[in-house]
């Protein structure tokens, strides 16, 4: 009974695959194969009708691209329900429009769900929405135009970023969400616990507050995953990892979110700047090529044109000549810059435009200010060997620098109250230069893409007083 | 002046780029390359070394492969500090050995790294430790060879879990990692705020309790990224994600982390569970099927073999055709089951078992006990239109259905006080139907690289009590 069971259901899968594989085809694969002549089917949601004398033209997307097929079904044969909205399957037969426009040719189609946009759809047809009235909706949001098309490309993008280190020869490393690690000095955390009290009760010990009872220590979520990487790259040589990475700063700025994600890479052997520069520059110009190369339709459909930048050779300067010129035109400036002092936004994106807004790298920065994890420079020890990517739109892009691989110096540097004495440890025994970087990938498709919040990059933002879905 | 420093950074950039660029090799490149008679410099970390009569012989690795490079050197030449674990870079001929064997000949070698093992370092050479002793060194672990072998792989089946996904033609989406719905009824969840005091303050309003002032509602580190996915399902067609996700249990089982990673695809105009069933399975032997053309040397290297099951087709039953098997079969049980219960385990096991140690899937299960989003069988509404893939050594590995998508059943089945109106009104405009599935990765790579514990298959693994680094 049991293999007459199985063989039951096996033949009811075959059927069904095979009634599927041989109906519906991607709107993508239509108008690149253009298969004029031959019957089809689709399915898909209706962005838009138009009503001609005994023609009704309806435009059909199915997510596949941003470009619409053209649906033509007789005016008598529309059903009542297919509106602006709705999703439908139709078949018929391609042809091809006096205008050179592929068209569907149907005797039928079906409506799948209705849309009544009177019963408070917020996506009226026709309304160009802003961009901060669409985040209002998060779950209807991808259905705007350019919304699909920026999720179509951050997909490309994180395709490329993964096939750039690959052939690179770096290893992707899936670096810890939760640490115990709470001074990495990258801004404010979060901190984790369990929701249930029942859990928390069955594992209480004696002296221990709630925040540490579930991992025996205090758990936050990550802010970088450079110093496990540094565990990795003392075995793999090459490593990098791609992952969510959190803060949880009160700041409403339009380039920063409570959980982003974050291209870092770690590469041992390396003891100059100029080589983790080098690294960045291939990245950030791959990565930006490869979604031109292989969907300009959606990056043109966004508004994005081909960045300026993408042949010119990008900009060194250390820091110290950063300063100079930011003084040679304080006059220009809102808040003119001390030595010393970080760079703000203003000076960032001022010296992105001095540049010629070619990106710039700004090398050498002052040991003070800067994480106690960064190498001091061996001609100047006030300085360490630190670089900034600076960029359009967003300034600071990228951070990296050499790691101190000296046992000693990295002992007196650790902040106190440390527990970070595996990552000392990694020094003593078998040691090796490291240096390394990390890339906003959030910030990197609104430089590439144009796009002034950095809201507008991701599927579900998160920030201060904002966590919907 | 500003363009006079410029100038000469380029130029000591490219010239340590070249010197760096001509002279190191990768060791799998050697291996594969065999460049016998040409001159080559590696870099790396010693593994083992043998004294003959006039000459050190010593092995090195760089983490590209899993095997050693041979590299001999005149006894006299030989360096004081280079032992085993320390890390040099060496410079010689390739030569080939009269066992066939690839040797680098080398009249230097530079140590870099020094590494004495009598000062506490773990990894003693020749040691066979065994997983429990290297979890207790999450730093120090990659440098044991099995989990560097491990590593190169998870690398592997991540690449290529994307890669299958895309020639699938489903997008990729970041679903979010913190998460304001606590109601999907897959477990205890970890909750989130900010560690800072100050934060909390600045952003306090009357009423809230500390756990809802950031997001202004409680947050919580989500569990399945599905819900999400139905959203970008219904404008992309087919979704899916790879990310970490979370469970807060008092639970210290070999199959089961406090942060894991799941895969998760969902489709739109999918109406039967069979469909699923065939992208779970045509997932999991192409991932495992390449993991095996593409590092043949480590999955061998790591003990593992070719899965018995890789060319065998998955076998279906219902719950129903399950109990009725264990029920036959429960003198052989320790715990046997009742028809309505969940499987356990053992069950679990016992069903792959009896299909010949192929997995299989468990289809059609009562409503009772499965989530409130899984879609009633149409010829019994006591079923849902649900299944698990289970597998050898892990039980159920995948889990999947096909959504509710009728708006009226889904709100009498929504969990009281749930937060998911955005979710029921999916069904609402245009809707369609979907369906899905979720994998453990981990548990993915402890099925087909045959590792009984989970927490060997991740480089940083974070259960009770235990969250280093």
């Amino acid at each position: 009974m049991f293999s007459r069971n199985i063989t039951r259901l096996l033949f009811i899968q075959k059927y069904l695959l095979k009634r599927n594989a041989r109906h519906f085809s991607r709107i993508l694969d239509i108008i690149l194969e253009k298969p004029v002549g031959k019957s089809t089917k689709v399915q898909g949601w209706v962005y838009a009708i138009r009503k001609m004398k005994n023609n009704i033209f309806f435009d059909v997307n199915d997510g596949s691209t941003n470009e619409m097929l053209q649906v033509v079904i007789p005016k008598s044969s529309k059903p009542v329900n297919l509106t602006y909205g709705s999703s439908i399957n139709a078949e018929g037969i391609v042809t091809l429009a006096p205008n050179g426009r592929l068209e569907l040719q149907v005797n039928e189609t079906h409506v799948i769900g209705t849309c009544d946009i009177t019963k408070g759809y917020p996506l009226q047809p026709k309304k160009p929405y802003d961009a901060k009235y669409l985040r209002q909706y998060l779950h209807l949001r991808p259905r705007a135009q350019k919304f699909s098309s920026l999720l179509r490309l951050r997909d490309i993008a994180t395709a490329n970023i993964n096939n750039h280190f690959r052939s690179r020869n770096f290893i992707h490393i899936h670096t810890p969400i939760i640490t115990s690690n709470d001074c990495e000095g990258a801004g404010e955390v979060f901190i984790v616990r369990p929701d249930s009290k029942e859990v928390l009760k069955s594992m209480k010990k004696d002296g221990m507050s709630l925040d540490e009872i579930y991992f025996n220590s205090k758990a936050y979520l990550t802010v970088s995953g450079q110093l496990q990487l540094e565990v990795l790259a003392r075995t793999l040589s090459k490593v990098y990892t791609f992952g969510p990475t959190f803060r949880a700063e009160n700041s409403k700025s339009r380039l920063h979110l409570s959980e982003f994600y974050m291209v870092e890479a770690e590469k041992a052997f390396v003891s100059n700047i100029e080589e983790i520069a080098e690294e960045i520059e291939l990245l950030v110009k791959t990565v930006t090529k490869d979604m031109l190369d292989h969907n300009s339709l959606d990056f043109h459909h966004i508004g994005a044109t081909e960045p300026q930048w993408l042949n010119s050779k990008f900009g060194y300067m250390t820091y110290d000549e950063a300063v100079n010129i930011l003084n040679d035109y304080a006059v220009k400036l809102q808040h003119p810059i001390k030595y010393g002092d970080v760079l703000t936004k203003e000076h960032e994106l001022f010296l992105v435009k001095y540049n010629n807004s070619v990106p710039l790298f700004v090398i050498n920065w002052p040991k003070e200010g800067k994480p106690f994890y960064m190498k001091e420079c061996s001609n100047d020890s006030s300085k360490v060997a630190g670089l900034d990517l600076l960029v359009p739109i967003v300034g600071e892009l990228v951070g990296g620098s050499i790691r101190e691989d000296n046992y000693e110096k990295l002992k007196l540097k650790l902040p106190s109250n440390h527990n970070l004495s595996w990552y000392l440890e990694l020094r003593k025994y078998g040691n090796v230069s490291t240096g390394g970087f990390g890339m906003g990938f959030e910030r990197f498709l609104q430089c590439v893409l144009g796009i002034t919040n950095i809201k507008d990059t991701i599927p579900f933002p998160r920030w201060p007083h904002n966590c919907n879905l």
